[in-house]
């Protein structure tokens, strides 16, 4: 999981360093903690001289396997918890081992836990129930489209390991987990049985009860059975006794190593991407709806914050990023169905904005001020949709140069944003178009352009993304959400970054090559983007009607909404922010 | 090898299927034959009925492997020539043969040798040296490189087995296979040591003696051991045998089974592309300029055979595809340091012209007219460099629709050859800007848009492209050379490809991010675009300045070769050919 609960955070218990990717080997000798670059210095700064940290992506770091290799005794044991460890990554591991003579080996109990004496409870919060207005299908016909996909492929099983799959699957949602509302389970799913291993009194809860008709008589392959948490490793173990020759079980290839272990080799079944994976990603009509809604709501709290920005910080200049970023999630929570932020808010003024994973904290905390440009990257879980915008303002007057950095990078959303292109195409084949504009001026940002977006769900979701890394992403599809977000980052002194998540849709071609139909996205996020930092000379007469015409809906769809939350002041700044670009010809 | 010697074309032998991609499988009960789209009606036509067409890219024919564990008895044997199995298809193959119970072995004698009583003669043509006037860097020079390639990856041995890759390294060039300048020869080049394994009187050619200098007292690390071509299988087993933990030997994962498994698992160091293969691909000076003459003599005879159709088409009617293709060869067959074509003529005029590989033949040749559009695509190997162009034109006056679609190719290929990109790019990054104006209107082709070009070497060379398959290209930098041809093909109509031969250069940009430095292509290619086929209306200024300036460029540069070569009447076509675009605003 890409954010994990406190019990879960066992690398920065033993090593202090508490950023979201990093991986320590601890031997009777040695220390050391990988990550990457996003990373360096904080992992420096809070681990102390016990550790050696492993900077990732320099030529001369070692990988984990070869430094193993180079620091232990012939022969030796390498223990793993074989729950945290994916199936693949195991493997390759595992095969560098060996051919050195040494061996990895699964540890029973975690070592850390044995030793962490004060480790927090793993969380077991109450479950939200989606009824289908909000998810368009019902968990029944969610199994009934998975066993058909099951049929298809030969397989009996199906084990449902990633935490959004489960919650999809079932239309529940959780808080086990910061920001992904999501909750401890796992899933198997025979032909005629349903299998779900949750722990705590939160299946209880007669709401929950009810929508997975626990009470009810049902057909036995509906009738779910709740076994606990703990006991899907036997259980798994108990299927993959009982299989016979050609019997399957599909397991996604970034299963632990110890569940997919549990199913002999030779009926494994193992894809990169699950079917609930793939059918998760395709938003049905009820989704886009409720994802239409959550963004209007979104747009809403953001111009009460940047009207009240404006108001604050010209004149006064008392806020800072963390007041600004609390602001922002204060106007959010005022909307319908706001469950929580979908990640930490980065709030980041000047400098700060320059660094892609900022979170302002009080050593680093800036005040806004008409000086400097402030870019703000957030979103909120609400019950009917994610979401996730970034906009880049300033409350002075711009650079030339700023504006001038600002306009590139427009000019790649946007190329994105109006791109047709052919069913089938796979997001990648798009990147590039992102950062045409800024490659003509000998500039770039070190980052994906899109990644997918949940359904009141994680707000990065496979299988698809808009990345210069080409790894195995799904071909685009209408009812498929991603976000488009191109940046630039001048270290020690800006960042921008104009983010909005699009929605594909069907596009209307002149043509229609081999019948295949064409794509294009339509813009959720409607929040205004600054003309003050646009350079209108830059863009393209095609480019500068796109911005107006996007304007022109932000003010009709979003101004509406406030008009009836009665937030005048709001609209006022609205319809002064979206005002029509005028291009000299 | 994409182009084999007619030897090597048992596959044809057997089942009468001779186009240049395809498998033949043959069990006691039955036959079966695998070939890619571009290929099932000449595969279909060309075979009888012992044979079942596998037509690879349908969703319903199974793969070799599933087919033959579907037709074999329990416990088969399925044998295999290793010598023409790549050794990473070896593996992939064995491991599903095995895991259903048979077993894939190697043959000793490839079975249909022993039944090809008329089999022709391998190939054993005289060699062509090339002094580093040509080569820009001696054999010396490159063995030298090579060697300390293979120091900073520890390996001891070198195995070339890439025909052009051994013709690379020696300076050497060949005729043994149509098309492809090279020769049938391995080399195994050790720290101190230097093999190279060749048939025939060709190493008793005096000249070829001098510049290999094998009558010269010589380092010893210099001296050339030559060896019988059949010989390299047990010389390598033996450099097998006699190695010491820790010695290591490099091949390409592309060589063949039975050279790979000379070496022991342990020793085997596999790279999907090979230091020979990468430094092969960035030009020096000499050979840039090599290739900068041998695309101006080229656009000479094109100019020439432009001129002549012009005069013949028009009023006669009575040049037939096969006429045009061979008055090309004639012309360019004028040019100094002439050695034949790269590749087979595409000559096709009309609906030929969407057949994507379309070679004329008897029963296919149509006479080119004034209501058809003419589409060549065709090259040749000079001493000094290999070309590679296409040019689409119309004799008469196109319809909007040709013109429009003609127009949209155009802008595709100066989107590539134009476009401003970051040092370290792939070329895969590029493909779409090949293809946004036709996605805008519901258009594409089902090609890569270009490839990798020798250096009078073959005409597709890794280990760069410009394509939507995102396979492991290695990035882009100044001195690769490459094609950019992107097409739109109207099935039953017309075909449109507009293909230049690109170098990659440095490009100076207003700003250097991270000072990586920026990369745009030089067209080497300069034979007019047919200005009758464009609707200026389409193109940007910015576009028709790029059509102007090349045009421009094209009447300088080959206009001042036609008038030194005092083809006056050619000359005159060129001007009328490059007359400025005028864009109404």
């Amino acid at each position: 999981s890409e954010y994990i609960a406190p019990c879960d955070c066992r690398r920065a218990f033993i090593s202090g360093f508490d950023g979201s990717a990093g991986t320590a080997i601890v031997t009777e000798q040695h220390a050391a903690m990988w990550t990457d670059g996003r990373y360096f210095l904080q992992a420096a700064h809070q681990m102390d001289n016990n550790w050696t940290l492993m900077k990732m992506g320099l030529k001369d770091t070692p990988t984990q396997e070869d430094w193993l290799v180079s620091v232990l005794p012939e022969g030796s044991k390498v223990g793993v918890d074989p729950f945290i460890i994916p199936a693949d990554q195991w493997k390759r591991m595992s095969k560098a081992l060996r051919s050195a003579g040494h061996d990895l080996v699964p540890v029973k109990e975690n070592l850390i836990d044995t030793i962490w004496t004060d480790c927090p409870q793993r969380p077991c919060k109450p479950l939200i129930t989606l009824d289908p207005s909000y998810t368009g299908v019902s968990w029944r016909d969610k199994i009934v489209a998975l066993r058909s996909k099951m049929a298809e492929r030969k397989v009996l099983w199906f084990v449902v390991t990633a935490l959004d799959e489960v919650a999809w699957l079932f239309n529940l949602r959780g808080s086990d987990v910061e920001y992904n509302p999501v909750f401890f389970a796992y899933a198997v799913i025979g032909m005629n049985t349903i299998r779900l291993f949750i722990d705590g009194d939160r299946m209880m809860d007669p709401a929950v009860r009810e929508h997975l008709q626990l009470d009810s008589t049902l057909e036995p392959e509906f009738k779910i059975q709740v076994m606990p948490y703990g006991s899907i490793l036997s259980e798994l173990q108990a299927v993959g006794a009982g299989l016979s020759p050609k019997e399957k079980v599909w397991l996604s290839d970034k299963a632990s190593y110890a569940l997919t272990e549990a199913i002999p080799k030779a009926y494994r079944y193992l894809t990169p991407y699950t079917p609930i994976c793939i059918a998760k990603a395709v938003k049905n009509a009820s989704e886009t709806e409720g994802m239409r809604r959550a963004h209007i709501k979104d747009a809403v709290a953001l111009c009460e914050l940047f009207n009240w920005l404006e108001k604050e910080v010209v004149p006064k200049g008392t806020v800072t990023e963390i007041i600004a970023a609390d602001k922002a999630e204060e106007f959010r929570s005022q909307q319908k169905d706001f469950v929580e932020l979908s990640f930490a808010t980065i709030s980041s003024t000047g400098p700060n904005g320059a660094i892609i994973h900022y979170k302002p904290v009080p050593e680093t905390n800036r005040t806004l001020s008409v000086n400097e440009i402030y870019l703000l990257d957030s979103g909120a879980q609400y019950k009917d949709g994610t979401t996730d915008v970034t906009r880049t303002m300033h409350f002075g007057i711009p650079s030339a140069y700023e504006k001038e950095c600002f306009t590139y990078v427009l000019k790649g959303h946007i190329a994105v944003s109006a791109a047709i292109f052919p069913n089938g195409t796979k997001g990648h084949l798009l990147d590039s178009f992102a950062r045409s504009a800024l490659w003509d001026c000998g500039l770039d940002y070190l980052h994906g352009t899109g990644h997918g977006v949940g359904s009141f769900l994680n707000v990065h979701e496979g299988p698809c993304g808009i990345s210069y890394k080409t790894f195995a992403d799904e071909p685009l599809e209408a009812g498929m959400i991603v976000s488009d977000e191109p940046g630039y980052y001048e270290d020690g002194s800006f960042g921008v970054r104009i983010e909005n998540v699009v929605l594909v849709i069907p596009a209307e071609t002149k043509y229609n090559f081999k019948n295949r139909g064409s794509l294009t996205f339509e813009p959720l996020t409607l929040v205004p983007i600054q003309t003050k930092m646009i350079d209108v000379n830059l863009l393209t007469q095609k480019e500068c009607n796109w911005v107006n015409d996007y304007h022109q809906k932000c003010r009709e769809v979003i101004g509406a909404e406030l008009e009836r939350q009665g937030r005048h002041e709001a609209l006022r700044w609205l319809i002064q922010e979206t005002e029509p670009l005028v291009r000299v010809q």
